[in-house]
């Protein structure tokens, strides 16, 4: 399975190093004074006393081998692309300070840390602990495996500062280039499924364990954090390694062909690792994520004839080959007049772009229907880049794009993705050092 | 794979005999004028005449052996149960007719066939006909197995006699007991997401290739019915064969240790399947289907002492083990005081209710998340049973479940399920004859 691991998290720290000292337990005993029960801060006490004995305590029946929590990188960015996403905004409560903050960070890591490697969020978890008290974890994914969990979290512009001020004493610490972004020609954005002061993207083979991360990370920022919008998502539309195979979108067509591969360290160092000769320096080492709800007007795209379908993408539906020729991987050809010059796969080429990549995480989404009898399905657009000018610029490129009469932006935010965290650590500590 | 196959449907028939001559081409044809493309008919003429070819012409990578679709019963039901579920639920339109009914369901019939064959819904598929016009599948499948995919197919009351009356010449053939389910008490239900015309159950393993059924199938349905509600569902609640582990719900129990399983046809001919002595004809070998959203109150659960959730369930959390003793499938010992008077497996246990019994198919859901920061998240039941009486009493029974605190009915609705369609027929045939 070891080429399945990322590439760039570190492998999982033995048993005896894995005790994150500098964690808070103030956010699980806060879970249980908030259940009204007292006695289980004996409860907790007790499995935290016994540290995170990760890759021993595998309480779940692993199939397949957990990517590790700590390491240089968050996991969740060049990882394999797993089938399966829920993703979370948080907004910090009115009255939350700068302690809440960096405690529900510890608080996430340390639960993070263990459910990426199938455990509980506790070491009592469901059912080990004092049965008079409300349990640690909401239980759903005992006895599921890791199923390839990674969490990845990030800091929304708000975190840094918004209408109520420098909340947390970061202000002066935001990266210039971490901004709401810029509207974009037919934008049609509803502001409650957009920004957010905190993001986490939870991807999973198994949406329970997906569905699970989200749910008890919200309940661990019970108090100082609420859930502003979510989005499951399902059938991957990127690939991060060459042995997976292009998936399609809900148009139908392969999506994600030239996508950054993460064994292409040098491209991932250019396009998509904030370097250490960028600012702010706390950051270097992490990303930008960009977020966008792109709703698909399917009724309609599935009422154009398949040649225009073609051209509108500039690939072939059945094997995704450019329309200048070859097969899914040659190299488009510009110069053939068979690439419309208003084709998605040429607008969003970085030949027409200065050179600009990204690397996308996408997923598709189905989320019941309209009072129309149209379904509300596209594609949960992921992507992370090294500045989230790079984002903007291509959507710039976009807006001649002759797919956007059948699709429409709909939700939207940027984080600042931190590194991954060092051992014992949690992730941003380096922002409030 | 044989003892994964449904043992109630038949084997897939040979290439020659699974043409299905009564089968119309006009729903097809209309999806292609719908497109305004007249010369799709002569691709889509082609495709047809080359017939059903199940089982030759498997144009995606297979891993599984797929579920027949032709048989005694529809597949979906004894199947066992597939990780994802996208339910629909269809309204006929308002100026359709007797014609357009029996053709839609032959359309339907042609294009599930096929599709749960790990096939196109039509021979030319996403990209095998002429370009100049659009595409018979949305193309969204293209490389992916059949994945288990099962179609079922339901008639809800008002397809026999809505306010406009008759539409359809069935109403003297309603089934005595398909009526819209009477108030429970604590129902909220909402009106847009219950009820319907026809529902389809679309399982798959995958859920790309259950939401490409259900899309395709709307498609279809162009002009005759429309999408009115929709479901996507993860994580099944059930099980219906000894060699499924039970899986958890989202209040973290165990669910569908005491279902009745596909190999127990005493129990499925005494709860499930509308015998030869029931009445109406028509619908003898087929069942009742029951759905019903009920939202999970999660966050509130979620501070429930432990001990409190064992006793409103009546079994522990861990193993599944009623409260009385012993394992998970140990019987329940009623004359134990563990096991309260108003929990809720005493209270939906066959020796409470005069030995009723129901076959469950239900799906676990998260849909967003509410303004106030708390999930959209429950259980979508299903369940087939012989009588919808016996759903009723079951859920009467209910009434003074102590989980009631927890969950709300939000939506609801009841279809009668005809028996599978015979090779070269389509599903509901007997209704017409």
């Amino acid at each position: 399975m070891s080429d399945h691991r990322d590439p760039n998290t570190e492998p999982a720290p033995p048993a005896d190093q894995a005790r994150p000292t500098s964690l808070s337990r103030r956010g699980l005993l806060g879970l249980a004074l908030g259940g009204g029960a007292a006695g289980l801060a004996v409860g907790v006490g007790a499995g935290l006393a016994g540290g995170i004995a990760i890759g021993r305590e595998r309480e779940r029946s692993a199939t397949d081998a957990p990517f590790a929590f700590f390491g240089a990188h968050q996991a969740g960015i060049t990882t394999p692309v797993q089938d399966h996403l829920h993703f979370a905004s948080f907004d910090m409560m009115p009255r939350s300070d700068r302690d809440d903050l960096v405690t529900l960070l510890q608080d996430w890591s340390y639960a993070a840390s263990r459910m990426t490697q199938g455990l509980e969020v506790s070491a009592t978890g469901a059912v080990g602990g004092d049965a008079q008290t409300p349990p640690d974890d909401t239980g759903e994914a005992q006895g599921l495996s890791a199923s390839g969990l990674t969490i990845t979290i990030g800091f929304g512009p708000t975190l840094f500062e918004n209408a109520d001020g420098d909340r947390f004493g970061i202000a002066d610490r935001r990266p210039a280039g971490l901004e709401r972004l810029p509207a974009f020609l037919g934008d049609d954005l509803n502001p409650e499924t957009s920004d957010g002061d905190l993001c986490i993207q939870a991807c999973a083979d198994d949406p329970q364990v997906a569905v699970h991360a989200i749910r008890n990370l919200s309940r661990i920022a019970f108090g100082r954090a609420r859930l502003r919008w979510s989005q499951l998502g399902f059938g991957r539309t990127s690939r991060t390694t060459t042995d997976q195979a292009t998936p399609r979108n809900l148009f139908g067509f392969k999506d994600g062909t030239a996508n950054i591969l993460s064994d292409d360290a040098a491209a991932l160092d250019e396009h998509v690792w904030v370097a250490a000769s960028d600012e702010p320096q706390w950051l270097r080492g992490g990303s930008y994520l960009v977020a966008r709800r792109i709703a698909m007007i399917v009724e309609t795209w599935d009422r154009v004839r398949l040649a225009e379908q073609d051209r509108i993408i500039g690939r072939d539906k059945g094997e995704g080959a450019p329309l200048s020729g070859g097969h899914e991987f040659t190299d488009l050809d510009f110069t053939k007049a068979a690439i419309d010059e208003n084709s998605h796969v040429r607008l969003a080429h970085p030949s027409q772009n200065a050179g600009v990549r990204i690397l996308r995480r996408g997923y598709n989404f189905v989320d019941g229907n309209s009072s129309l009898g149209r379904l509300d399905a596209g594609l949960f657009f992921l992507s992370y880049q090294r500045d989230p000018q790079q984002f903007i610029a291509l959507q710039r490129s976009l807006s001649t794009d002759l797919m956007n009469e059948y699709i429409r932006h709909v939700g939207s935010g940027v984080w600042a993705v931190p590194s991954g965290a060092r051992d014992g650590s949690y992730v941003g500590a380096e922002l409030f050092d």
